[in-house]
């Protein structure tokens, strides 16, 4: 019989705490269902009445298998439990499980809260006493508790035991300033057992502080604690918390732990890993660390040529774990003959065969190594690679010319004496010998200026002749700009998601130190994919 | 007495196994330097013989108080070591020391060297012995030794006793494919002491597989292991080495190291750790992690509204360390969750002094809240940050009035009919009662459009009157775009980085679901930061 080991995400919460980060309800509510279907067990989504967006949340929160937790700190002293208009707001957000933020540490009792130690105690028992009359599951996260067990691990110890005695079903102990290295964090979790506080009612919350919140997690883990919190990424203040991105792949495959736990992510789950870390980064819009344990791009990367050969002769030699357990992938420089393999499956997915050996391949590979030396990344820009092939492969993928664009943005006041933004694009193309132009506002149906890659992807959209038809069904459903190396310059990237009305899902890339011009090269490819894919339809049309 | 625990670098070697690293041979010099000053014992810089650059470093290497090592590999099968010319070829870089790497798994002897056990032991023995007799010190990889040890300890003891007995000074054990847990590697690492390898002569050299490098380096040193082998900023092949900026600090400030241990790292030197791991960025010209332990610029940022008002009170509450002895510093951003504590001091640090309890403060935070709820972001621009809460506190910033402005892109042929883009733009501006008309394109020197946003800066700066002088040494450094949430609409949020001739740096923001009108407000703001500071400057102009 494996022993259950808990997962508790505060990606949400801990994790909003990173500098530059702050998530919207929707996308809180994204990573939420990533994270259920992840499979832990707790996820933390905020502090409801604190922050207004984290309230919202709530209210939104979609309905998950993971025990949807709101975070809140311990009554404060002078009033009860049910008069504390703060510890009300966390109740109102109706989560079946509350973790209460609150004090073990006898300094910070006196200097910060400047109350008794009793008064605390009695904070933390009457809290956790009131969740669990109102029917909720209770967490209590003690702040500072290695610090505070070093001071006065009496008094630590009463705090934790107020907390436990009230109905507390985890007792989180948090290395809140992240500095206890992962020896220690072992042996005061074995003395906490030790002083009563059963293992399977322990949690551990770690920093990275040291480069060691990991190893401090299985630290706790080792003896005998039975609930990690960690978030996606590592994200979190400071240096960040413990990262269950690197956590959950060893629980799982590495042993002692394989054999001796389990927890709610399933082998195939754990195959979304690599997905699920770049989709939060997608969300943050942040180039994903190629570094990353497990899911990074060069995790599974084999530069020096003699570990590139002996990985074909056995990848035990230099991988771990195989890649695709984690949903992630080998890497063998692409000027080889792996590089040509993984080109030709790439191709196949698009439907284009070429055969093995071709020399047409080693001419892709090679532009696309120049091009994204310039800045293009066709990792994630997909339709993109696929016109970029079919162009060098001597396909016809350009249907139409553009003979030149303008497009102006412009402030001023307007006839109400406000001043208002607008943008105007005339785009001019040559289809079939004949030229066409077009002009365009940027005002959406309520009357708001959406800017200028917006009349510009209407202009371009307006007439495309017998090819008009085919685009009809098509939209722009997201845009993603990233300043970026392009050789010694520094240029704009820009990615297009589109869709069409099969429910088809594209992107492509544009790349110039002009933003607007690389967003038009970014539409034109999207148009162009779209033309390729439906070659048949305008054919016919 | 301290014991005397030895540190060897290996970001010139290893290091240089990261995907898209490859340093030039005054990159190297400059490094080694910066790692001489540091204070490191060896540094590791190549394989002369095997790479033209690294034979190119050892020709030029700098005179270091720190030894200098080059790296090869333990002498084929059927030649004499003195007959080897690939390790001739290491030798011939005449470094006081050489690392010679070797097998110690038996698997890996038979599969992929296919000799016997006994060629391989004597091949280790036979060129340490030679590196001996040539009056160099010797060091001992052994590669994949944790695998080799759980598959044929007794063999892989075996060549660890060889290269022991023909006088390696240090027998280094390699968790080559980055797979072992800390916890193993404290365990085998006691083991191979039992079995006759003083620890005074063991080495550890990890990888970072499972985000675990630092901890298992820090294992082998508990378990008795005294050298430690990593890379700065953790460089290195797949997910990296160990990170030596992360394990100095601690070896350096934390029990039970700092009592027990002493390095070749002065205390002076520590405090120039987080200058020599942004050094190293730079020469790779990479954006610093924020996030880095102990030498990120976030890594004593205190987001938190609570956690800010406890730093004031005692920063010992959320920082393990004091910042300034790692040559770091504490940052607290503004952001919807400060306190009104955090907000006082950054006031402060601005040079504006707001009394406790004034009710402004409590408006000031009201409008920032709301403002981010747009999608403005002004933990990170701190200059919009100022501007903002001096307005509210009824301060004069806005020195002029834009009237309006214009900014075209064209995409067209040029005379020699290749397809160009340009923009132009132009801004009219009312200062001290006159209206002032500039117009600016967007070439740079070369001739290369450099975008809208480029001609907008150029126009605005152009003619300010009177104000023209104070923004002369203005410059525009950074550029950061995302796609964000402003309420219910996606806008676009822009960050501009400024600096100016006195050196100083400043962040300032706009939104819109215009891209090019967001980065106009960024740009006002940019101007408007320099002349509130420079205000004594202006009004005497």
């Amino acid at each position: 019989m494996k022993e259950r080991l808990s997962l508790y995400d505060t990606t949400l919460r801990d994790g909003q705490q990173t500098q530059g980060v702050q998530f919207s309800t929707a996308e809180k509510i994204r990573i939420a269902e990533a994270l259920d279907r992840l499979g832990v067990d707790y996820i933390e989504g905020g502090w409801p009445g604190a922050n207004p967006t984290d309230s919202a949340f709530f209210d939104a929160a979609p309905k998950t298998r993971a025990t949807m937790t709101a975070f809140g700190m311990t009554k404060r002293a002078g009033r009860s439990a049910e008069n504390d208009d703060v510890l009300a707001g966390v109740l109102n957000a109706g989560t079946p499980a509350v973790c209460l933020v609150g004090k073990t540490h006898d300094y910070h009792v006196s200097k910060a809260l400047g109350i008794t130690l009793a008064e605390n105690t009695e904070n933390i028992r009457a809290s956790v006493a009131h969740l669990v009359a109102q029917g909720r599951e209770a967490l209590f996260d003690a702040e500072h508790f290695f610090d505070g067990f070093a001071a006065n691990p009496d008094y630590a110890l009463e705090a934790l035991h107020a907390a436990l005695q009230a109905g507390a079903r985890w007792i989180v102990l948090c290395d809140t300033n992240g500095g206890t290295l992962p020896d220690r964090i072992g042996r005061v979790v074995e003395e906490v057992i030790a002083a009563g506080i059963p293992g399977d009612r322990l949690g551990i919350h770690t920093h990275n502080d040291t480069e060691m919140a990991v190893a401090g997690s299985l630290a706790a883990v080792d003896a005998g604690a039975r609930q990690i919190q960690g978030t996606l990424n590592g994200l979190g203040e400071r240096c960040g918390n413990a990262n269950l991105v690197s956590l959950i792949p060893t629980l799982l495959l590495k042993e002692p732990y394989a054999s001796r736990f389990e927890t709610g992510v399933s082998e195939e789950a754990l195959e979304g890993l690599t997905r699920l870390s770049r989709m939060l980064d997608d969300v943050l819009n942040r180039v994903p660390l190629k570094q990353l344990a497990y899911v990074g791009a060069s995790a599974f990367a084999h530069k020096a040529g003699l570990h590139a050969s002996a990985i074909l002769k056995d990848p035990s030699t230099y991988e771990h774990i195989p890649p695709e357990t984690v949903g992630n992938r080998r890497f063998i420089p692409m000027s080889n003959q792996a590089g040509q393999s993984n080109l030709r499956r790439r191709l196949s997915e698009a439907g284009i065969d070429v055969p093995a050996g071709d020399p047409r391949l080693a001419h892709i590979l090679e532009v696309v190594k120049a091009r994204e030396a310039e800045g293009y990344a066709y990792d994630t820009a997909q339709g993109s690679f696929e016109l970029l092939a079919r162009r060098e492969l001597g396909e016809e993928v350009d249907f139409f010319e553009v003979k030149r664009y303008r497009v102006t943005v412009e402030r001023r006041k307007n006839k109400e004496n406000r001043m208002v933004s607008l943008s105007e694009a005339v785009v001019v193309v040559k289809i079939d010998g004949e030229k066409r132009l077009s002009v365009s506002e940027s005002m959406d149906e309520t009357g708001a200026d959406r800017g200028p890659v917006n009349a510009l992807s209407k202009a371009l959209a307006k007439d495309l002749g017998r090819y008009s038809d085919a685009i009809e069904d098509m939209r722009l459903i997201d845009f993603k700009v990233r300043i970026t190396q392009g050789g010694t310059e520094a240029v704009t990237r820009v990615i297009i998601d589109s869709e069409d009305g099969q429910g088809r899902r594209w992107s492509t890339v544009g790349v110039s130190a002009n933003i607007v011009d690389a967003s038009f090269e970014a539409l034109l490819d999207a148009v162009r994919w779209k033309l390729v894919r439906d070659r048949g339809i305008a054919a016919a049309a």
